[in-house]
């Protein structure tokens, strides 16, 4: 790690102009959240895997950003060279450059790496003491790195209409509708899902991520495809001619924008000469992304004529004009896809928790999902038949694999034992993880990637005797969750506003979460799909929630060495039907599409509230009728148990209560105020109850 | 009207460089919000009275923007020569201008009465079409005015120690020491309340809030006050010299402020000169907020050695250094103030519902308070015993004025009937105001200045029979009320993340209401006291919530020409003991210091929670004890009906459910999963009962 560090400050020193400092972001070259293996830069040199983060390196010192989600992973995989910053607690990183080097130092940074609001925000920054963000000529970790993976050689595949729901020149029709309205003459795209949904393309290029390599620029009447043609089959190729789409090599972008610029770029399917220059100045313009354009294609553009702003398929990466109006939301098939997707990713789950708790019964004599004791314990008689964090995913992935249309994980398995699952973005390693404990929470973070959708979900279970106080914090992450989910909220609001929703029940407690509420999920693509997102900071671009957009409700609570506690659902925003429409804003509410139980036994019910208890008889009668096609008998059995209302029979003891009350009835008018139910620990099928009744003395 | 604005237009023309739009705002040359009769300068030109707005006149048009707390009055208020603009709805009014007047067109406003913040605002959105912000050189809407009331000539008093808590020269040391820690060498005070509150003074100059038309400059060796010396009695002016506080007529400050620009402002108080000279640049600086100072006085500085950044005052009204650290935060005797005014407060509004419920029932033969039926039409006998909404809010004053240190009201009572309720800041008229109506709803927002402290507090209460839909709207607002009154948060969550949780009740249902939810109250000084709110909107000024803050809590719901509700207590910031503390930030809850009971008639018992009924029946239970010392027999008597827990007896009762449950507990485990009770319209003590049990066969 040292030598990294030494060759690179070498390296700096040699840079002309020389270096006083390197930023090395976790970004690629589309500003993407995932990368590719090639792409890790931030990973090569720090050593710390998770998915965001920055690293920062000075003559002497080596600093590295991320967030609450990762502070644990960071300080057990950065060497003593590197000190942790962590993010919302110590200052921002253009903030900490700017008061920490030297009035006038030069900080380097790969111009491809960094995206045009970055760069602009640190350049502001900079400014104050005349430090000068330089671009770096060629990326100077590339240069160190002897063992850099080769390039992704995957091929590029059709994404098929019946999936996409939208044909790419409709699309393409609607995009430039939207130029025409934005006087805009071209787009860059770079965000490689925007390209993949522009194209109905797909690939294998990134992890988890069924993306290709690609920039795209359209014009009013051409449109460009930049992606290494090695990926590209004849029969794409024809694909892409008769889209009239003309593909060019992933590293002619850099020149065909800068021809752009001037006007030159022609497209050889475009009979027509641009007829842009006869226009006003303000058609003139190109459209770049500012959030996913890097610096170095940016700088190719004259500043004066670009439209910075959010690119038109950022939004739910959909884009529909109807009546000049552009609604921007995922389309019929989309949202189709995503619910089917959904069902069967959720049977997916509950046979994985059925295969689970016998296992743990079996192998570990856990007392089991639905039994409240502590485990016999017995151990696995071999090694081979030994539960670890990964064997048992690898049993979820192979219960997903056997789904239709499943095309891989959409994201690596959060798959964590007691204090691993106080790890919240941890990622089990198959030679160093921990092996399933019966007396444990045991938290998993899964999804995957189907041809018609993305899916992504968060269960916590216990198959043996929680404590009171895990049981307490399980129910305020569920009431958190249940509060989010059953929001309604006036069109115009955004997930900053609801986030709380989600923590307040912890707050009670002086509990909370170290990351956001929510993000967006893709049809069939990034697992995180922006802006809009549900989180406690506001977002730079504040979208508004909007019918059809998918958002996660997923709140949390990490304890720290001990355990940690998510539940996530997948939401659909919805118009709601309210009784009234005040300011005739129009409300909106959330579908859940996600299908799978929560653990009754973690519940304190009497916690809950009418309205709680009701939402979840009501989920998880769905939960059990809608699964049931996909699931054997026996996993039947375990989920109409593990989804057992808990109002059971609640007419017939009502009507012997009133019967009782109206014995009194001559003496008091009585009334119920307090009640609360109890799980008793060690019998199952009883419940204890507490009922608090008023009275009022007839006068 | 039509001669107004023909006259300003003329003036606008004869203007050097002529006016192609004049602006108006509603403050006063320290920023206002309240501000006095002859500065109602906005009020004058459009006739229309809130306390919030801006007049915008044209060639040809006149416009007038205000928010939704009086989108309806200004409809009635405004003639046909003005279009209303409501905020939220239509563009800001400097995207109006900008977008609507002409290219390079000049539009002027009295630079007193505009602040830096709003001049540099309007300067940026001006650019785009080299449009001029031009500060005329009288006020042109002085001119026009001829009966322009005089300046007031009213006492400058002091504000004894015992009340405020913290002595001027103390206050004064706090705040050299915060001029040092920014490097800065001075500060203008602009805002009216920090004038008083730095100097321990407090005036008549503005109906409702106790301050003098005043500036200050403080600089490191010397403090100046700048008022109509004419208010000064010689005894003040002894206090002043007493403090060395030089006392300079008002009309001075602007030349000071200059003088203090080029460092030749000296006080005969002050023996050292200014060795401010031989610092750094940065020790050059001038501190102004950018929020209270007009652009008149900014315009003397040098824009490069100003700090501008938000008064240290502008935070609850306190700067205290303790160890090196500035707490801002109310002192303690400001705090016992506040509450002990707050009792006082209650009991008045508590004599008042008594009287209002007695005359109710004897004069318009309401069934009052706590009964449930529709009057039976009688009518009082005479005129002069009619109930009219401001005959009632004079008894409300005269019950008030009867309390100790009381001063006067904090603003003009809103006292409103049906419909009118439904306007948000109704102003009642003697000579055009509804009589009351026992089979309508009254809301009564109100408050006053006693020497100890500010109140401010609003109630909703039927004396017939409400509607289901007045119900339900009622209890909704409740339950937004207790929600945010409830909270727990984090240090540094500020008032636009609570906000939701007391909307979030009324979104259910696709209601809302058109304005803030909270705003600090002063000690004996302005009942609106920035710069923290729970608001929709982000405000410019992101103050967190802090410990010993005060800030009202009170969501309503209006509809237009049907009723209005709101509730409002005040409420104050204090630590919470929270069972945990996570990631050490702390954690923040309120404490209720308003005393009077919510109509247990307009509730919808079955829609509360357990938790909410806890904690109605524990504040009604506080609210009895506190204000018993100050209400007679009757009154009591009428509180304690009032404020009856809804559990009375619950404990007796709870042993006979149990010991009933138990007969069964052979066959079944049972529990109570819901409950509800409705107080029946017309059998007041009596509730019915809703019991749903469930129980699970024993096994």
């Amino acid at each position: 790690m040292s030598e990294i560090l030494s060759s690179l400050r070498s390296l700096m020193a040699s840079h002309s102009p020389p270096l006083d400092a390197l930023v090395v972001p976790s970004e690629d070259y589309h500003q993407s959240e995932y990368v590719s293996a090639r792409d890790k830069r931030r990973e090569f040199v720090s050593g710390f895997t998770g998915s965001a983060g920055l690293a920062l390196i000075t003559k002497n010192e080596a600093r590295l950003w991320t967030d609450g989600r990762y502070f644990l992973q960071a300080i057990q995989q950065l060497s003593d060279e590197w000190t942790l910053m962590r993010m919302g607690e110590d200052p921002l990183v253009e903030v900490w450059m700017s008061d920490n080097l030297s009035e006038g130092a030069n900080i380097g940074v790969d111009p491809w790496c960094v995206s045009v609001d970055t760069a602009n925000k640190w350049g502001k920054a900079f400014a104050k003491k005349s430090q000068n963000l330089i671009p770096t000529t060629t990326d100077l970790v590339d240069e160190v790195w002897k063992s850099r993976p080769p390039s992704e050689m995957n091929p590029v595949i059709v994404h098929p209409l019946e999936f996409a729901g939208r044909s790419v020149s409709d699309k393409l029709t609607d995009l430039r509708a939207k130029l025409k309205q934005e006087s805009a003459r071209g787009l860059v795209i770079a965000a490689l899902d925007e390209v993949a949904w522009l194209y109905n393309i797909r690939g294998t290029d990134v992890a988890y991520c069924p993306v290709v390599h690609a920039f795209a620029i359209i014009t009013t009447d051409s449109a460009f495809l930049y992606v290494d043609k090695k990926k590209v089959s004849n029969e794409m190729s024809e694909y892409f001619k008769g889209l009239g789409v003309e593909v060019k090599e992933y590293t002619h972008v850099i020149s065909d924008v800068a021809l752009l610029a001037s006007k030159q770029l022609f497209s050889s399917f475009s009979s027509k000469i641009e007829d842009m220059e006869i226009d006003s100045d303000q058609t003139d313009r190109l459209w770049v992304d500012p959030a996913s354009c890097c610096y170095a294609l940016y700088s190719k553009l004259d500043a004066d004529k670009v439209l910075l702003q959010p690119s038109p398929l950022s939004l739910p990466k959909a884009l529909k004009v109807v009546n000049n109006e552009y609604s921007l939301q995922k389309n019929p098939v989309e949202l189709e896809g995503l619910k089917k997707a959904h069902v069967r990713d959720g049977a997916a789950v509950v046979q994985y928790l059925v295969w689970l708790d016998n296992q743990m019964q079996e192998l570990y004599g856990a007392s089991g999902y639905f039994m409240e004791a502590e485990a016999n314990k017995k151990k696995p008689t071999s090694e081979t038949s030994k539960l670890t964090e990964v064997t048992v995913s690898d049993k979820l992935e192979s219960l997903r694999a056997a789904k239709e249309h499943f095309r891989g994980l959409s994201f690596p398995t959060i798959s964590s034992v007691g204090s691993n699952a106080a790890i919240i973005h941890y990622s089990p390693e198959p030679e160093a993880c921990a092996e399933m404990d019966p007396d444990k929470i045991y938290l998993c973070d899964s999804g995957a990637q189907y041809l018609d959708g993305t899916t992504d979900i968060t269960r916590t279970v216990h198959f043996g005797k929680p404590s009171a106080h895990e049981k307490d914090c399980y129910t305020a992450v569920l009431k958190g969750h249940v509060a989010l989910g059953n929001a309604r909220f006036p069109k115009g609001t955004n997930g900053y506003t609801l986030d709380i929703l989600a923590r307040a029940p912890l707050w009670k407690f002086g509990l909370d979460y170290r990351h956001g509420t929510g993000h967006g999920v893709g049809s069939y693509l990034f697992v995180h799909e922006g802006p809009h997102q549900v989180s406690f900071r506001p977002s730079a671009r504040n979208v508004p929630l909007q019918a059809t957009m998918t958002v996660t409700d997923e709140p949390g609570y990490y304890e720290d060495g001990n355990f940690g506690i998510r539940l996530e659902n997948v939401l659909v925003v919805n118009d709601a039907e309210t009784e009234f429409n005040f300011g005739d804003k129009g409300y909106l509410q959330f579908e859940h599409i996600t299908w799978a139980p929560y653990q009754v036994k973690l519940i304190d019910l009497k916690q809950l509230t009418r309205e709680e208890i009701d939402w979840l008889n009501t989920y998880h009668l769905k939960c059990k009728d809608i699964l049931a096609p996909f699931l054997n008998q026996a996993e039947m059995e375990w989920l109409k148990k593990a989804t057992e209302p808990l109002t059971a029979l609640e007419s017939f003891i009502c009507c012997l209560i009133l019967q009782f009350l109206n014995n009194l009835s001559h003496l008091f008018s009585c009334f119920v105020i307090h009640h609360s139910l109890h799980r008793e620990a060690d019998a199952l099928d009883g419940c204890s109850v507490w009922v608090s009744v008023g009275l009022i003395e007839k006068t």
